[in-house]
């Protein structure tokens, strides 16, 4: 019986983070936290019988309290509920599945505890790399991908020696404007960006995958889970999203990892590690298929993703920025308050006037944060 | 310092093996052998100084012996020989990389003197492959791959676990006439069957590539290799020669090895298993690619295929039939004496009018191939 715990639950990895749950009778859910879907969070509750929930949202928390009261289920909420959930001691691994980086200390007290961490908030490598891999090896503790790409370059480099690594090849779809200008992108509306070609995923996420800032937050996350150069990191643009990503070693074989896009597949794979289970699913039909294309990303048009690695090789706190001025910028542009452009000119906008601090801590982290969000503010 | 031998030296795979201890300095020749070509041979002797070398025509190696007297290397002959070189004692790992089913007794004799094989021969697993594994495993050898495809799904199943295999998904370029009826390559000449798209090989494996017998040896091989079934071995087309083959597991991910089309790759990964050197050469470049295209194969025209999972099923000599006939009709077709055609033509009559031996022994394998051959000789 493997014991599980999910910081986010209500949310698209969440949910189907679940669904491998009802899948395997040897998965259990001990903890769940999500921000406030309550009603989601009482159905989960009454099918998985968690022994803790948190819901971030005080005012929530307590409507669900009332909710479940016939239940023997904790109620916990905000950030010291969030934790007591991360840490809770029946739970062999975390799924990591928040959006943003209010992931970051759930993530880092859930090491510190001694869990492993299948690790799908990337904000939390992205802003906090340099305290999460330290603390990894610090308690001893795996960090399992369950992006797509990054589970498919852990896969790949299954039994393999990572000093024989030559490069990380990234894979991309390009997002639904693949091929676009700026001046072509300058009228994009929110429905727009929310149709992405291959995945079904989170909000943020869809528009994320649109700018190719979540291509150029994947660069950051490979170098901390990988311990490559950004100059050994390539993206390439492979629209079908069929392979999830490939390594190159130095005898210039390329072991990639390909399938049907389905996020289960990682989830699945993060928990069993290194087991691999049967999935139920669709398999990839080569004879269906009948081509994979590729093409050099764009980052003319798509600078999110070169400013991605301008604030990757920077480093110390420039990581932060990029992704706060992102979270924010996205935030903006699905209220409908910015153009789809001004996301990432916000982003270069908040890098260019920030100085960096080298080994944020995670106070410092935070509060780069909330300095991004007010220069946007008082600005846009 | 790993000491190599290599049987069929001054063949397309011995001279890149040649290639790769070149430019190793920790590899070293000790022993060699080749069918009559002595004028490589000496060339080889002067640059690499074995300590013994195996002409298996006596009246060449006799020549032989005079040309290099000059220097301490020890000349031998015929099948006593070719053994002789096999078990030599200062040889860590042996590559087998005769053409045909005379490399069955060697390979076997060097397995049972506790070297590793690179085994190149697909012969000998095709039709001793139950007799290879068992001693392998007796003597507790490995058995390395050097095939491209063979290496590939090697390389694919590095640090898995074979129990979760669900399928291997063995690629083909389809050779050059694919997508040709029947009909279409009745008058193929044997200029036209040389010309590989992709790959540069001995005349031999070209024909068979153009026939698709080479890939149903290889599936055969694959199944001894990998220990799967017949219906676990699926055949996708790949015309690029990009993915050398792929392994699908029971979630669903798929695993493939991609590099351009270098022999000297896996010859390279067979000697230094599990350690990846560098290897100088072309890498793949995807800006360039473009795309991978795939189809499934055609066995209503490419019989050869067809055939290949029919003898394998089959099993006992079949597989034997299969190869010894479509020797000698590749012999004939070089030849002239035959048309492109009739060489799974004759695959065909052979099996059908062969009765089948479970487990044949080595001595029951060659003689089936001569009841083949002289089957062969007394129609066509």
């Amino acid at each position: 019986m493997k014991n599980i715990t999910i910081l986010g639950s209500t949310g698209s990895i969440g949910t189907q983070t679940l669904d491998i749950v009802r899948a395997n009778d040897d998965l259990r859910v001990v903890a769940i936290a999500a921000g406030s879907n309550i009603q989601k969070l009482e159905e989960q509750i009454r099918e998985f019988h968690p022994e803790i929930v948190c819901v971030y949202n005080e005012e929530a928390a307590a409507n669900l309290k009332i909710a479940v009261a016939d239940t023997s289920v904790k109620v916990v909420a905000g950030m010291d509920g969030l934790i007591e959930t991360a840490v809770y001691k029946g739970a062999d691994i975390v799924v990591t599945a928040f959006v943003g980086m209010i992931g970051i200390r759930p993530t880092l007290e859930a090491i510190k505890a001694g869990k492993d961490i299948a690790l799908a908030n990337k904000e939390t490598l992205v802003t906090a790399g340099h305290l999460v891999i330290q603390a990894a090896k610090d308690y001893g503790v795996k960090i399992l991908p369950v992006d797509s790409e990054h589970s498919a370059i852990f896969q790949s480099l299954n039994g393999e020696n990572r000093k024989e690594i030559d490069k990380i090849l990234l894979t991309a779809s390009g997002g639904p404007f693949r091929g676009r200008t700026r001046e072509q992108m300058k009228d994009v509306k929110v429905e727009d960006a929310l149709k992405h070609p291959n995945w079904t995923m989170g909000r943020k996420i869809t528009i994320d995958s649109a700018t190719m800032v979540n291509k150029g937050l994947e660069v950051i996350e490979a170098k901390w889970l990988f311990d490559v150069d950004f100059d050994d990191i390539q993206v390439v643009v492979q629209p079908q999203s069929l392979i999830h990503s490939m390594v190159q070693f130095k005898d210039g074989a390329i072991i990639a990892q390909l399938g049907t896009p389905d996020m289960r597949l990682p989830i699945q794979y993060a928990l069993y590690y290194p087991e691999r289970r049967f999935l139920a699913g669709d398999r990839v039909d080569f004879g269906k298929i009948a081509r994979i294309t590729f093409e050099n990303p764009d980052t003319d048009n798509f600078i999110g993703l070169k400013l991605a690695y301008e604030a990757g090789r920077i480093g110390g706190s420039m990581p932060t920025v990029f992704n706060a001025a992102n979270e924010k910028a996205v935030a903006k542009f699905l209220d409908r308050k910015i153009g789809f452009l001004e996301i990432t000119d916000i982003i270069q906008y908040c890098m260019e006037n920030h100085k960096v601090k080298e080994n944020p801590s995670v106070s410092e982290i935070l509060e780069i944060e909330q300095w991004a969000y007010e220069l946007i503010e008082n600005r846009w």
